[in-house]
């Protein structure tokens, strides 16, 4: 039987050389969209709607009884909204039963560039089992998308797409430089995902905000083992 | 003393991330432009115009005496074309003195879409070590950029630039995770480049067309030690 195709797209700048039709697409935004996002819902969070504007969030906070608005701006809560963008800010005892309305500049904005994907999922470190397992029974087409930083490259979205290589690639046909070069740097990695990411710019600008226990986090697998879904505007599980 | 920056381009797609006002630019394409341009001008060619298409090229051919029109599609001399873009078409007693005309798609786009940098400049393997001091002399911004293979991420171009990353990344201030990702590419390859870039994408298309001695000549480093620049419309050394 022939394997469906597995690609990794590096940025949302190279979106437009994918065919996502009909493809399971994965958004990865590690630090630290998708890692809320997979945190927050399993912790039982009703939905995530994610949009692209501060004020956006604060317009569809304000119609949502129990929601919550979150979203950063420089490593700080913008101005506005209630929270901000760290998967520690949602324990159950908080977050249980509410709408998390998020705002994130890049994997938002790659989330709604996707328009005719078969399903997009949201992956993460915390959920890296469960997207793997996912992906196999779907049996479809698979784009990994970085969703990158202001669509340069990055190291921990690519990371991410070379664990999901390693962990599944035998079950896929891939003819894609971008997923070879996402699998060289996972084993380069040696599976210490935190270690290997210590060296990345983001790393680095996360640090000065005091970040670092936020990155630990996010690099640390299954913590998290549900595979969220969007579904109209709203992320669900 | 404060280092010069040095950063990566992983797509021509990618370019306008960057600014290469003041910078020297090393155009890669290692499969196959930038390694026939190195080996043609070492071996004598009086200098190299690049352009990018085949009608252009016959034109220009047209009107300089002693020049060489050459180019390939899918794999065949073009249409109307002398030659390939096979660096051993291009030996001493048949290049020497002549101008080569060479329409290639890839490396010939992103080279003309670099308008401000300082210098731009042809790398290979086989000028790995004469563009990688050339580099050190100049104390300038550099910014390595993969022509890539229609704007996807290539395995060959970005494996150069790690080689590149490797042997003098210590001169330079590197913030850029692509760097950062074309060294552990670099390591990964353990300076064996052409094992590692048999998994490559290119690799196998240009397999189909019997082009493996090529490749193999091309993954070659320091053949030919010249440093190829653009000069108005021509490639020089």
């Amino acid at each position: 039987m022939e394997r469906p195709g597995l690609e990794v797209c590096l940025s949302p700048a190279l979106l437009h050389l994918y065919d996502t039709a009909g493809a399971v697409v994965v958004i990865i935004d590690i630090f630290r969209a998708t890692s809320t996002i997979t945190a927050a819902l399993h912790n039982g969070a009703k939905c995530v709607i994610p949009v692209a504007s501060v004020a956006e969030c604060i317009s569809i906070g304000d119609h949502i009884p129990d929601s919550i608005t979150a979203g950063e701006r420089d490593g700080k809560v913008a101005d506005g909204l209630q929270h901000g963008n760290s998967p520690s800010e949602y324990p159950t005892p908080f977050v249980k039963g509410k709408t998390l309305v998020l705002t994130t500049t890049n994997g938002t904005r790659l989330l709604h560039m996707i328009k005719d994907a078969d399903t997009i999922i949201i992956g993460s470190f915390l959920n890296l089992s469960a997207v793997c397992s996912y992906l196999v029974k779907q049996n479809k087409k698979v784009l990994l998308g970085c969703a990158s930083w202001k669509d340069r490259f990055n190291l921990e979205d690519t990371l991410f797409a070379g664990a999901v290589v390693n962990n599944i690639g035998h079950a896929f046909e891939i003819n894609c430089d971008a997923a070879q070069a996402a699998k060289h740097l996972y084993d380069s990695s040696g599976g210490n995902y935190i270690e290997f990411l210590k060296d990345s710019s983001h790393y680095k600008r996360l640090s000065k905000f005091g970040l670092e226990p936020d990155m630990i986090y996010c690099a640390t697998p299954d913590l998290h083992p549900v595979v969220p879904f969007l579904q109209g505007k709203e992320i669900i599980i």
